[in-house]
């Protein structure tokens, strides 16, 4: 038999030991901001039914969903003749479920499903895998992790407030120092719209100025004038490409230019609610926080704030956002539910420690440290020492046989364990082990009591 | 436009915040003693080639994989007579990836694609969810997560001694106390055919004498005689159903009984090293571990030592299990890889610590305080005092909305949270805040500092 060698689904990956304990160390400082912050854990099946995601996320969006075939004899509904009908039509006869897109859509069903035992203001935050049938290519993944946290059944601006102080939190514990929260609001966007007479058009205004970082002011405006934008509305709109000063002096300026516009006052007023809010958190929004005018994300559902997060000095794209959205749920006929919610890239971040070498010393294990074992004498002489030494807390293990020392010396070395504790014939004779340190080298010789307040230090 | 009501996938789950915080439990006193014990994570992608998976759990197996239907289109290798010869040599046609089943054999396709990079001996501990086409059931989920831990590359006995200690650490620090860790070697069943005179038929044997806790002695020996096993050979096997005593009489009497076997008197040699590692390691295996001959568990890629573990005084399966085996990656052309592993059902032992009581007082939320908010002046004047619980490491939240007190209490209990900080009028004069015990219900009226020294205590 000619045995196939095996390989992995393009597009998705496995996470070894070093990459393991740096990813969870992303996740586990998440989850503890999350947790401050009063959120508490939800998950949901990687399957949901077909019918529960398609529609959520346009057309383009329903094509990257993977579907799951139906078990069993999945031809049974299907006729001679669906097959001349194309790919389409023919998926939902033989696939009733799929694997989650996103962590919103299973949320939103999840608040509608149990809308009756939930306490509002519900908080929660999920931290799961999505699957997307997109192209793979660097930096992007068929199978990859989202980390949100959203807020559903109020529309207190607090709640966009502490978003900020989750998103500077979460990048402080992770040691990026270097970073910016772009901050905006839709109604803000809606209000320029109004103000260059393209009343309603701000959808289209967002998906041209939403490019602005990568393709420039006269792109977007040659953009614009193609979507049908007059020209008087773009010189119009010119003025914001412009603005330049702190937080304070550019809400004014964006002021005076939405003076005429009701939706553009109420999207500045909700960001300077947002701005006291932080303040009176005692939080300096100079340092981080700063109001984009013409950050939009291309998330049609969002209708306040927005927000997107970029660490400086590294050329990777936004590693955090998110927005507040009036209307969730209303995509399972709970209408009025307004949110705000957001998520970290967990990918993204890992590439930014990485590229700014953020990571603590690489580490492949969690072992303090490495049992020698000689022969069977040694072994056995081991045996209770390592019980103690685990007794004590400590991740330890001994050697499973009797190798060579070098081999031993590897593995060690390979698993990145910081001690080796060797035990040869004078150690069993005097009861003083010797305690190597893999970094430095140096030997100490020490009680099994005195290793293991070594190794606790 | 009619909207359907959102439902799960049949045998699917939703975990809320209350189970999500006793899963987590489980699943965190698990890794540490994974970790403690030298193992390190990884993770593998959900989905797999439908040509890595297919073939390794029989046939009955390969028709409970999921299969991901191909993205695009998926029919456009597909002909028009295909459609006559049925779905299954159909599956192929339209579906190349399908969701793991188990993490044993994306363990083996792992560690035979990294061959070369693994320091063996190599210990992984793998903890993600797993999809089987099970018709769904109470206790029986087509989404559900396995947790294994393997040590792969050394046929050290050692590696099962620690098994035991495994097992016997997790349960003890999840609380449950009382249950017993039953093992057996596959080279004693062995032995047992060979000394009955029906050499070479244990895996027969091992399915019939695998279900006498369920059916007993008598249904056995029907079953064995319906399979073809002699008159004789039953009779001869009659005496191990009445073998009694501590392990070590009971070893004594089998090893009397396998006297003709070579490889039934291997068997017992490596069950009494196992015991004799135990001896050393200071563990009393007569407390909760018991040699049982009749133990055969299903899997047949067993090769040694067989594990299984129950609690006792519920009538829930077993809780844990696992067993050596010589051959794993064998499947993906790496032969001679010996390995033992073992895993934990995480749903049962949940069941267990459900039906004993076990877990700490409910809890829905990790948030140790609710600060009140009774209106725009109280709001922001709580505002920094929340900043300084938070920074204090405690979790907690303001109640994002001024609100009637009744709701905000009602908010509390439901979410468990343990203490309400209360601020009205006098709190604000005094800075002496009311921090409200929400079992006793007593009020104790403090200053921040001391609030924050009462919530940390």
């Amino acid at each position: 038999m000619s045995i196939e060698k095996p390989s992995l689904p393009s597009g998705t990956r496995d996470f070894g030991a070093a990459t393991m304990i740096r990813r969870n160390f992303i996740f586990d400082t998440i989850k503890a901001t999350f947790k401050r912050f009063g959120f508490t854990p939800l998950e949901t099946p990687a399957m949901e039914k077909l019918s529960v995601l398609t529609g959520k996320y346009g057309d383009e969006g329903d094509q990257l969903i993977f579907k799951v075939l139906n078990s069993g004899d999945f031809l049974k509904d299907v006729q001679a003749d669906d097959l001349a009908k194309g790919y389409r039509p023919l998926t939902r006869k033989v696939s009733e479920k799929a694997l989650r897109y996103d962590l919103t859509v299973p949320f939103a069903r999840y608040v509608v499903m149990n809308r009756n035992d939930i306490s509002f203001p519900f908080k929660r935050y999920q931290i799961q895998p999505v699957w997307r049938a997109d192209r793979p290519q660097k930096g992007r993944y068929r199978e990859f992790y989202q980390c949100d946290a959203d807020v559903v059944g109020t529309d207190s601006l607090i709640c966009e407030a502490e978003i900020v102080l989750m998103m500077h939190e979460v990048l402080h514990n992770l040691g990026i120092k270097s970073f910016q929260i772009k901050i905006n609001n839709r109604k803000i966007l809606a209000g320029l719209a109004e103000a260059i007479g393209a009343a309603g058009r701000e959808a289209e205004l967002c998906v041209a100025i939403d490019k602005l970082d990568k393709i420039g002011q006269q792109a977007v405006e040659k953009e614009l004038l193609e979507r049908g934008f007059s020209a008087e509305a773009i010189e119009k709109l010119a003025p914001i490409f412009s603005v330049q000063g702190d937080n304070t002096a550019l809400l004014t300026q964006i002021k005076t230019f939405l003076e005429s516009s009701e939706q553009g006052q109420k999207g500045l007023e909700e960001l300077n609610a947002v701005f006291d809010y932080l303040a009176q958190f005692g939080y300096d929004a100079s340092a981080h926080v700063a109001f984009d005018v013409t950050l939009a994300r291309g998330l049609s559902y969002y209708t306040g704030a927005i927000f997107e997060v970029k660490a400086l000095g590294v050329s990777i794209g936004s590693i955090s956002g998110g927005g507040r959205y009036d209307n969730l749920t209303g995509m399972f006929g709970l209408p009025n539910v307004s949110g705000v919610g957001f998520s970290f890239g967990v990918d993204r971040i890992y590439d930014v420690m990485e590229e700014l070498q953020l990571f603590p010393a690489s580490q492949t294990t969690t072992t303090q440290v490495l049992i020698s074992n000689f022969d069977a004498q040694a072994e056995k002489y081991a045996l209770p020492l390592l019980a103690k030494i685990r007794a004590a807390g400590i991740c330890a293990e001994l050697f499973p046989e009797s190798s060579k020392l070098k081999k031993q010396m590897t593995y060690a070395n390979n698993k990145q364990i910081p001690f080796v504790l060797l035990i040869g014939s004078n150690e069993m004779e005097t009861g003083l082990l010797t305690l190597k340190n893999m970094t430095s080298g140096e030997q100490q010789n020490l009680a099994i009591d005195q290793v293991i307040e070594q190794l606790k230090a």
